[in-house]
């Protein structure tokens, strides 16, 4: 084998600026509405959740915003992220295919969520944030954030789902090892969780009961309080540039061209970060370039089988108004392992690039993703997080269509997490206990009937 | 902040040659003798076990052994690992000392166990073997030998430990997703299993049971097996010392002459394989050279507690006589949570060097070990294996002396392990449920009570 496995760069290749896909759209994204007069939301109304810095970059046209030197020194634990050549998965393929991956779970919590957890924390703390309070899934957000938050000495509270409190256990004592304090949501320690304990003492919790419970905390708080958010918002995506920023040049040291940008997705924000650099250049030589591809689940098909509406990021109405392919606030996807991508809707940038067609998507069955995953952890070593399985298959199909057609393409994905907290996941696979579902179009219209009337 | 905090080599500087440190000591090591006719083994006794390029290796004074290409190809994937200044660790402290650290946790399965079950699963490969049996108390070695041996075509049959197997499920799934097979031991899948289990259907085995099922697999199998060990042995010592080369070529790149080199110690793998390149050039240079200090635990105190004799390597008697510092082959250690160090011997070249003076031992309680992962994990964002939180806690200690003396030097430590499988350790510890105890001497004087009657 002649050709390096793995490219690095060293630190002073840190991207020192995020870029900002929005200055070089050929469109305009639309307006996000206040709930309840339908007008676009200003700065003010923002405010009370968010420090004026992440507010400005949410609705910022600049290409490039500068990171800051504080922010750089703790992504300089894990930056850059390392590029491999995927050598033996192509072996194990037997693709004329080259394949090239990102791996994001360097990081200390695992995955790129602190690429986003780091700034957010840092802008608090130059407003004067001395708590956060969050709301968390799985984990993987929550852990993030608590590690960042060490950083930068803020407080924070993390309202986890109930049923994620009791069933991972592993992340919630990663999150308390730095620091947080985390509690079963639906809790007794705000006004929307005592609401719900009221009507179902056992309530076994959601993401938006988690939200609404994050929100109320910070607008309610006694100290100084923010709310964070982990994906689908646009300042997030644009905290997560620095992985594709790093790919473009870590595939340029290994002369290589890609054809097709794979990444999963649910809100957005880890594959915004990997292809939008991408699709900077690919805009630049006027629509020359790579495919780019987003692999979604098939349980959450928000871009595949959603409606193009105005939704709510929450379940529980909270947020304002977004225009997003969505399949209806309060649809509930299946359990699967891959919570990070359960997400009704998706970011509002990422909508309008797959509605003018710069994108594609497809949707995967849980059980694909799962025989990706391990072929690529039996082959590379690395275990994939269930989430970052599903870029795997989109991958290992791109390649397996190379090899049908016997041509040589350049593949290259974003491995956006480790899969050391998921191993229960994988032990359920490889006993046969887990199995796809069909999810009915009459599902996915029931859900629709809940999208807000529009003027 | 100015000096950098990650230091990186490129691919192509992987150590092509593992460093041997038996060709530069001044004395030899003592012989390892057959526990039958107390005569030194030969090779010949060793073979039904160890492919013979190892039992070479076992034995060699040549100084440095060629890394073969293929294993390099397969390190490659995660060496060299990178080396870190703990700047963040320092602020913590407040103290005048310059702390670097090495960390083994990229690795696939997590830790520095796969630098040796690499080359072991490729020599045994290269002899034709088809299948290897092995023992695994939590997981570590087990993990990383699956992983290996599907890297070159080798079945795996793991006998762990049954209360681990019922405690630790994800590093069995671990091992089960990169298609090892793992029975609980004991088992009734061999004589020596069925034994125990005849004796006592409820027993929860313990590591010297589990090296008896493999070693009685080893020797009884129809497929051509061997046994395979991921410590102590001097074999193992030899491939685990990329470790030590590739930090003595990232202090320079730091610019760093190291005062104290400290590393956690159980059999003895991971502190030679960091070690003993600092040592090659401390009596290179007639003893001019860092202090080098081995962290063991209070629970397991071989070095500072134990008795210089011949004993067993494990709990059955199964194994060659080996002269060296040890609580007694049938002495049980307090069932603490850093599982690697739970040892009763140490690997011979240690213990030379230990009685020569030329390195230094420390025991340390769990208790101290926790905070330190604690404070690691909250300042440089990485969760220590427990294990490794021994090494932390020793430059911990080193830098605290430094600030109590008002003195800078320069700690650099081997950071073997991430603790991501170990977070139900962690919570134990956060939430006050561990406690140290005492190691009464009587305990160990009735252990030493077992050892072998020497002619």
């Amino acid at each position: 084998m002649s050709s390096p496995t793995k490219y690095l760069l060293s630190e002073d290749r840190i991207p020192k600026a995020w870029y900002n896909l929005r200055a070089d759209l050929p469109f305009d994204l639309p307006p996000v509405l206040h709930p309840g007069t339908k007008q676009p939301v200003g700065p003010d109304d923002l405010a009370p959740l968010f420090p004026m810095a992440l507010i400005e970059q949410e609705v910022s046209k600049e290409q490039y915003i500068e990171i800051p030197e504080p922010v750089l020194e703790v992504l300089k634990l894990w930056r850059p992220t390392p590029m491999f050549r995927a050598h033996q998965l192509e072996n194990a393929l037997d693709t004329p295919a080259k394949i090239y991956y990102k791996y994001e779970g360097v990081s200390p919590s695992g995955s790129h969520k602190p690429n986003t957890a780091v700034p957010q924390a840092y802008y608090n703390q130059l407003a004067g944030t001395k708590r956060i309070a969050t709301e968390t899934g799985a984990g993987q957000w929550g852990s993030s954030l608590a590690f960042a938050c060490g950083k930068f000495g803020i407080e924070l509270k993390v309202y986890m789902v109930k049923v994620s409190y009791q069933q991972k256990p592993y992340r919630r004592n990663l999150m308390e090892t730095w620091g947080a304090t985390v509690v079963p949501s639906p809790s007794p320690d705000t006004e929307a969780g005592r609401n719900i304990l009221a009507k179902d003492p056992d309530c076994t919790g959601s993401l938006g009961i988690a939200i609404s419970e994050a929100v109320n905390d910070a607008v309610t708080a006694k100290v100084p309080t923010k709310y964070a958010l982990g994906s689908v918002l646009e300042h997030v995506l644009l905290h997560q540039s620095v992985i594709g920023l790093e790919t473009v040049e870590q595939l340029a040291l290994a002369n290589a061209q890609p054809d097709v940008v794979v990444g999963c997705i649910g809100g957005g924000s880890n594959f915004a970060g990997f292809a939008y650099p991408f699709l900077r250049d690919k805009l630049k030589s006027g629509g020359q370039g790579p495919r780019v591809v987003a692999i979604e689940p098939a349980a959450a098909p928000s871009l595949t089988r959603g409606v193009y509406a105005y939704d709510f990021g929450d379940t529980a109405q909270l947020t304002p108004l977004m225009k997003m392919y969505t399949l209806g606030h309060d649809f509930v996807p299946e359990p699967i392992h891959a919570g990070g991508l359960r997400y009704h809707g998706m970011a509002s940038s990422i909508c309008e690039l797959y509605r003018n067609k710069l994108i594609e998507a497809r949707a995967v069955p849980q059980l694909a993703t799962f025989e990706a995953g391990v072929l690529f952890a039996r082959s590379e070593g690395i275990l994939p997080a269930p989430e970052a399985a599903h870029a795997v298959r989109g991958a290992i199909d791109e390649a397996l269509k190379c090899k049908a057609e016997g041509v040589s393409r350049t593949i290259v994905f974003n491995l956006c997490g480790h899969g050391h907290f998921d191993l229960s996941a994988y032990e359920r696979y490889l006993s046969g206990s887990i199995a796809d579902h069909d999810l009915p179009q009459a599902v996915l219209d029931r859900a629709k009937t809940t999208l807000p009337a529009m003027a």
